[in-house]
C-alpha cells in the first residue's frame, strides 16, 4: 500500500504551506479533503484528481482514503493550517488500525493560532494555551476548568471555534469565566480569515471583546498580564523580569 | 526606511520553511540570526549577506537588524520555529518602539509543538498548553503554577526548553508536580532534533519521562487523560465522546 500523507496546507494562502507539503501534495496521484480546502489548493494542483466529503463527515473522509490507498494510489489528505491541531491526523490513526498496512505521514503546517499571532504582532511569545470552544465532542464542564485553570495560571490563551451558530454566546461565556481571574483590561485580539481574502485583526480588552461578535472564522487571542499594546500591535514580553 | 521580515524558519529542514519564509529570504540583503540557525540555511541563500550575535545577546540583535534597515537594507531576523512562539518577534516590537519608522513583518513558520508532533503521531489534536521550563525569565513558582493548573485541567501539554546543564532536574521536578493529577501511567513522548540530522523520537509513559534524561534540543509531550498509543504512535482523540 502506498503513503497517506496528512497534510497540514497552513492558514490559508498557498505561500503559507511548507515545501515538504507542497512535495507531499506533487507527489499524491489524489487529494482529499473538506470543499472549502480543496478550493485552496485546487488551482495549484489542477492535474490531481480531487475528492470531498462535507463538514461532519470526518470518519468517512478517512475510510476513503485508506480505501484509495488499497486501490495503489497515494494519497493525500489536507487540512487547513496543521493537521495535528484540532486536525484529522489522530482520527486517521484511530481508523488506521482497520489497515494496518497502510503507513501514515503526517506533514505540519502553520497554525491558526501561530498564523493569526504574526498578524495581531506577537502575542504567543511566552507560556500559551489552546482552548476549542466547540462542546460538540467534549463536555462544557471541561471547557470551563480548562478556561479557569488557564487563567489563573497567567496563561495567554487562543481560541478556536469560538462560535457558531448554536453557541452565538460561548465567547461571552467564556470572557466572563476568564476575567475571574484576569483583569478586564488585559489585551486581546481577534483575526478573522487569517491570510486568506478579507483578513481583518483588531485589538481590544477583554471587557470589550466579550460584547464582540465573532463568527467561525475568527480565531481569539486573550493576552496574560504582561501583554500590551505596542504601536497597534499586540505584544508579548519573554518573560517576567525587564529585558 | 525598508521593510523588516522576522521570519520563523522551521524546525529544522530547507523543506519545513514556508513559502512566504523563503520568499521573505530572498527578498532580503541581509539575514541576521543565532549562529545554529543561521547554518540551517545559510547553503540555501548563499548571495546573501550573513550577521550573527551569540546566544543571550537577543536585545544586541533586534538592535543589529533595525540599524542594519536604517542603512537602507532590507532585513530577516530569523528564528527556529515560529518567530513568535519564544522567538524573536516580540523583543523586535519592544526594541522597534526607537525605531519608529521601522515596518515589521512576522512570517509564522511550523513550530517545534507542532513539528515534534508529526513526528509522535497525533498527540496536539485536542486543547494544549505549550510550557517553557527555562526559569531565566520567568520565576520557578510561575512556571509551577502553570504545570499544575495545566494537569489538572486535563490539557495536554508540551515542554519547551525540558533541559539545560543548570537545569538537569526539572523535567523530573516537573513530571512530579503534573503527576499530582495527572496519571503515572499518562502516555508521553519526547523527540529530539525534529526534522534535523539525527532526529530521534521516544513514547513512554509519565512515570517513565521522570526517569529519563533529555537536552536541550528536545521537545516534551505529555498526554491528556484520553491520550493512547495506536501502534507506536502518540494519539489523542478529538474529544471526550466516542466517534
Amino acid at each position: 500500500m502506498n503513503k497517506i500523507y496528512v497534510v497540514g496546507i497552513g492558514p490559508g494562502a498557498y505561500e503559507e504551506m511548507t515545501g515538504a507539503a507542497v512535495q507531499a501534495l506533487e507527489a499524491s496521484d489524489v487529494i482529499i479533503g473538506y470543499t472549502v480546502y480543496v478550493d485552496l489548493v485546487k488551482e495549484h494542483f489542477s492535474e490531481k484528481e480531487f475528492l470531498t466529503t462535507p463538514m461532519k463527515k470526518e470518519v468517512d473522509r478517512c475510510v476513503l482514503a485508506f480505501e484509495e490507498a488499497m486501490k495503489g494510489k497515494t494519497v493525500s489528505m489536507i487540512c487547513s493550517g496543521d493537521a495535528g491541531v484540532y486536525g484529522m491526523a489522530g482520527l486517521m490513526y484511530e481508523v488506521g488500525v482497520n489497515y494496518p498496512e497502510a503507513e501514515l505521514v503526517i506533514v505540519p503546517g502553520v497554525t491558526a493560532a501561530t498564523g493569526g499571532a504574526a498578524v495581531l504582532g506577537a502575542p504567543l511569545i511566552h507560556d500559551f494555551c489552546l482552548i476549542s470552544l466547540s462542546d460538540l465532542l467534549t463536555p462544557w464542564e471541561k471547557i470551563q476548568a480548562r478556561l479557569l485553570g488557564a487563567s489563573q495560571a497567567d496563561f495567554v490563551i487562543c481560541l478556536y471555534n469560538p462560535s457558531s451558530r448554536k453557541r452565538h454566546d460561548y465567547l461571552m461565556k467564556a470572557c466572563d469565566l476568564m476575567m475571574q481571574y484576569k483583569s478586564p483590561e488585559t489585551v486581546c485580539g481577534i483575526v478573522s480569515n487569517i491570510a486568506r481574502e478579507g483578513q481583518a485583526s483588531r485589538i481590544m480588552t477583554l471587557k470589550e471583546l466579550r460584547d464582540t461578535q465573532v463568527d467561525m472564522f475568527t480565531t481569539v487571542f486573550i493576552g496574560n498580564s504582561q501583554t500590551k499594546e505596542i504601536n497597534g500591535k499586540m505584544v508579548t514580553p519573554r518573560g517576567y523580569r525587564d529585558v
